[in-house]
This record gives structure tokens, C-alpha cells and sequence, in this order.
């Protein structure tokens, strides 16, 4: 029989569909496509035809020549624009703003054949590197409130350009879907005085069965309510509501995480497309949010996109996954 | 300049991004290749290949066996069963249900090759009379919360069979995406004393720019706050907060937006990938929606699947629309 799941956080449920699809090769997907061929604008000596950088890691060079290892770039096409103030105008019912916030790509490397699942490790540090780096520089930008640090890997998942990146767009409001897991940490913590993270933390350890992946200082489980087959979540060991206040050896760590998911999803996924996403505090709490730093608790949650999201789940917001997250975890271990 | 804006029923965000693709024929997708060849469950004759039929409207025969102009089967696959109570059980943290509900196809028409795009007047009014029969029945079994009727049209909108069919799906707790609307309604009128869809038809009936069409009973409109390119709300001008109270003069005038807006997806948009879903109030509403009937007001959501939700979306809940609603009621207008 069908199970339905409440995720402790947000309150969403989720249907866990025993009856449906069961093994990796039962999904299907864009895979083994991914490389694209022709002219790259984020391949190494292309460096003219990005907008010019405003952050890289280089070995050698001059700023938008070849000689980098990591390199960050406005977005050609953005979807909010760095300059104008933030506006909000009310038209009777109706409300809106100026699309002023900031909007980069970080380009992984040099290389148009290295991804996450074959990087070697220096390499991936930096770019985790980047993205704090990145971080702390756009949060003294006091327009804005939230900083989303994502990535698209493989079209399915809205990659336009397969050449290895992330990206961050920082919005001059707090994302509701934020909201929402705010609100949900905080009303966890006021009933029980604990992160709601962190008891899901201690729960997993205890129960072990979802637990991909874990060493000192993280831990990668498919999550109770896990909305997507093979959806995986990340979590920091020590409680700390701020992404970028990871230390340099909980880089380490997490890149030692990353190190052994993507190569694993390559592998037993047929390299599926996904997408990632660092969960974190709003910038500029303006005292709505006392106390964040006790409640709430950054991660990362990646979803490979392995099915497709259909009318039901955009009319109730509440997922079929045909993939218990006990059996994904089983198959991430292999 | 990208603009935010906000829809006024759920106070959800979008980005208008003006800098990006603007004609129809700039997205992509999987269309023009719907028709599947091969077998086929839902045509006629293979009415033993489905679940017994739970209903059906036929100029002849015995259930289960040609003679139908409209059918509608349990899902051979369901998401949620029918026997069984609904328990919660709480273990620690987590929380689950047994995944008791109803899960029901409605097979539009007995041809392989009629569509909403294509079929008569008095065809699609059939599928619409369905819908309210369905309704009602499921209507009855108490151990349901909520009813949702929607339909996924090709592979990308997640339809696995292209014969063309609805879906009913009841669950037995009211979704999380349908109470955040349930409150926004509320919360609209406490401060207002009117119907916030109420107010949104009078608004885009001054406007004016973003109607698609309308007829005495319904406007069809792309909403202030689109979150995708080419998505239409279809709202009954009279208030209703229930779908099941649809008048048959009005299932004839729902009819003629269907005659209208199906046909001009597959031209102006050559055929693309849609979900729609009717959103309405929950069934049983056990005392926590006491001023439904004056706060809430039924309707169909219809979402072309022109762009790829990625990571922005999935991690704030916000969406970056590159087609604005003006400019996309104009081409569904030509």
C-alpha cells in the first residue's frame, strides 16, 4: 500500500508509490547527452565572449584571459538586474518591484569535459571555495535579502549551456519556499526548544537506513518525505544557520561529500540531470527572524530529475514519488 | 528592467524577465509528436485492458465493452488505494497515513486521435459533465478530504499515455498548495470584505489587456503574476467557492473557452505539453474553513510546459517568466 509522509520541516506530504517503478533503470531521462559539441563561451580562451569577471582563481593571467581555474561572471541574460533601487508599487490588488538583485555564473573550470563527477578534489574545493566567496561579497549589498546558490546540471534540469557551472542570483526579497522553511524551523523550535534539523540529524543517524553518505562533519541521506527518487539532502553536523560561515575543513569535508555522490549518481543513474540547491538565511533579517541562529540550519538538497512534476503535483504541492527513499539510499551505498 | 510581481491570492513572487526569449516559436519542447502508434488501452475495443469501468456514458452495450462516447476507470497504477482507514501515526518526528484514496481515469473519447483541440462542442461537454459526476460521487466517501481533477497532456506535462484523458485524484488531507490559497482567500477577504478572485475578474475586466476571452459565465485571462509563458486562469464570473455546483449553462460556456483556448494552443504554440487542474474547496471541511462559500471562488489553472522549473524555482518557490502576460494574451488573441 501507498504511504503517505509528512516532511518535518515544511509540513509537505508526500506519497511514497510502492507500487509503481522500482529500480534506477526504470527512469527515464535526457542521460549520456550531455557534452555539447560546437563553440563554448565558458570553454578557457572564450573569455571575450562573457560579460567581464568579477571574481576568479587563476594560476596565471590577466582578468578575462586564459590562466583560471575558477571564474564568475554576471549572467548575459539575467533575471534581475545590479542596478536601480528596489520599489514596491501597489496598483489596487496588484504589487510589484524592480527587478534589481544580482544574478552570476560561476564557470567550474576551464575544462568542457570536467563535472562534479570527475573533478579531482583541489578542484572541487575551489569551487565550493567560490561559492562562499561569492556569498560573502554580495551580502554587503544591503538592497538584498536572500542569496540562492544553485546549479542546473544536464538540460532537464534547465541547464542552457552544458559547460560545468553554478550559479547565484540574489533577490531584494525573501523567496517564499524560504519563508516557508523558516517558519516551519521556528514553530519546531518553539514547541520542542530544538532545531528541527538537528533532530532529524540524530534521528537519521539512529535509524541509518536512509544514510548515503557521512564523515565528520556531514552527512547525505535520503530524506523521510524525499518528494523525488533519489533526492538527497546535506547537512552540516554542527548547527549553524549561516552557509557561509563553513569552515575551511568543513569545505574538506563537504567536498569529500560531493566527491562520493556525483561519481555515485553518474554511475548507478546513468548520469541523470539534477539540480542542487544551498538552503540558507536570509542576508538582512531586519528583526523578523530573532532567533535564526538557534532555529534554523543550513543544507543542500539535491534532486535528480528522474520524473517528471505533473498536474497533481503543481494542484496540491504535494509529490508522487515512485522511489522509497530506504531502497534509493540502498542503491546510493552499492 | 526585469520586474517582480506578486500574485495577489498566494502572495507569490515572480520575475518578468524582459531581456529574454519573446516569440512563441523561441521555447522549446516535445511537440508535434503526440500521437502514439502501437497499443492502446484507453481505444475502443480494449476495454479489458483497464480496470472495470466506474462509469461511463454510452449510446450502447454493457459496461466494459464498446458503445462509450466517455469512460472512466480506476488508475491501473494509483497513486493512493481505495480500501483502508485513513490512520496517522506518528513515529518521533516523522509522521505517516496509510495511503488511502481514490485515483480514477477519465478517458475523454474513444478515438485515438481526438484531443481537446479537436474535439466537438458536444464532446467536450461530455468530459465536462464527467468531471462534475466524478465529483460528486467521490464527493460521498467520507474518509476524503479533497478531490483534485486535472489533466496532464504530453510526455513533458508527465501524461504516459497519449490517448487523450483526464485524472481525478482524492486525498484524504487537504494539500498543503491548496490551503496556502484556502488562507491567501481569507486572509483577502478579513481585510477587504470581498473575494480576492472576485476582485482580480473586475480588475482584468478594466484592464483589459491580458484577457483571452471570455463569454458571459467565464473569462479566460494570462494572470498578472504568470508564472509561466502562456499560462491561463479560466474563472466563472459567477462566485462559487465549488466546482460540483457548476450550473449545465455554464458547463456550455466552459465548453466554449475550451473550444476557444485548445485549438489556439496548437496553433499559435504548435501543440505544446499543458497540465491544467481545477482548483475548488475541499469536501469536507470540519469547521476550519467556516466563511468558505464567500471567501473562495473555484477555477482552472492551465499551464503550457514551455520552460524547465530548475534550481531557482525549486529552491525559492519563485519563478522567472521571460514571457510577460500582456504580451502573451496578445498572441493567444491573433
Amino acid at each position: 500500500m501507498p504511504e503517505l509522509r509528512k516532511d518535518p520541516v515544511i509540513g509537505r506530504w508526500v506519497i511514497i508509490a510502492t507500487e509503481r517503478a522500482k529500480r534506477p533503470d526504470d527512469f527515464a531521462g535526457d542521460r549520456g547527452v550531455r557534452i555539447s559539441k560546437g563553440f563554448c563561451p565558458f570553454c578557457v580562451g572564450n573569455e571575450d565572449k562573457t560579460p567581464p569577471e568579477v571574481y576568479s582563481v587563476r594560476e596565471s593571467g590577466e582578468p578575462n584571459t586564459p590562466g583560471w581555474k575558477v571564474r564568475v561572471v554576471p549572467n548575459k541574460f539575467p533575471a534581475l538586474v545590479s542596478e536601480g533601487e528596489t520599489h514596491r508599487i501597489k496598483e489596487g490588488i496588484y504589487q510589484h518591484m524592480n527587478g534589481v538583485g544580482r544574478h552570476e555564473v560561476i564557470i567550474e573550470t576551464p575544462e568542457h569535459t570536467k563535472f562534479l563527477y570527475n573533478m579531482t578534489s583541489d578542484e572541487i574545493k575551489l569551487v565550493i571555495e567560490t561559492y562562499r566567496e561569492r556569498y560573502l561579497a554580495l551580502k554587503k549589498d544591503k538592497r538584498l535579502r536572500y542569496i540562492l546558490i544553485f546549479k542546473n546540471y544536464g538540460s532537464e534540469a534547465g541547464a542552457s549551456l552544458s559547460h560545468s557551472h553554478s550559479q547565484i542570483i540574489a533577490t531584494p526579497i525573501v523567496p517564499k519556499r524560504v519563508s516557508e522553511e523558516l517558519y516551519g524551523a521556528r514553530n519546531f523550535f518553539s514547541k520542542s526548544n530544538s532545531c528541527v534539523f538537528c533532530s532529524v540529524i540524530e534521528r537519521e543517524i539512529n535509524d541509518g537506513r536512509r544514510i548515503v553518505f557521512r564523515n565528520d562533519h556531514f552527512i547525505a541521506f535520503t530524506p523521510y518525505a524525499s518528494r523525488f527518487p533519489f533526492e538527497v539532502w546535506i547537512l552540516p553536523l554542527r548547527h549553524s544557520a549561516f552557509f557561509e560561515e563553513i569552515s575551511d575543513k568543513e569545505i574538506e569535508a563537504l567536498t569529500e561529500v560531493f566527491m562520493y555522490l556525483f561519481p555515485k549518481y553518474y554511475n548507478v543513474l546513468n548520469d541523470p540531470a539534477y539540480n542542487f540547491i544551498i538552503h540558507t538565511a536570509p542576508t538582512q533579517m531586519s528583526g523578523k527572524w530573532p532567533s535564526i541562529e538557534f532555529d534554523y540550519h543550513w543544507h543542500i538538497e539535491v534532486i535528480p530529475k528522474l520524473t517528471r512534476v505533473a498536474g497533481f503535483e503543481w494542484g496540491t504541492g504535494f509529490y508522487i514519488n515512485p522511489m522509497p527513499p530506504e531502497n534509493a539510499s540502498e542503491f546510493l551505498k552499492e
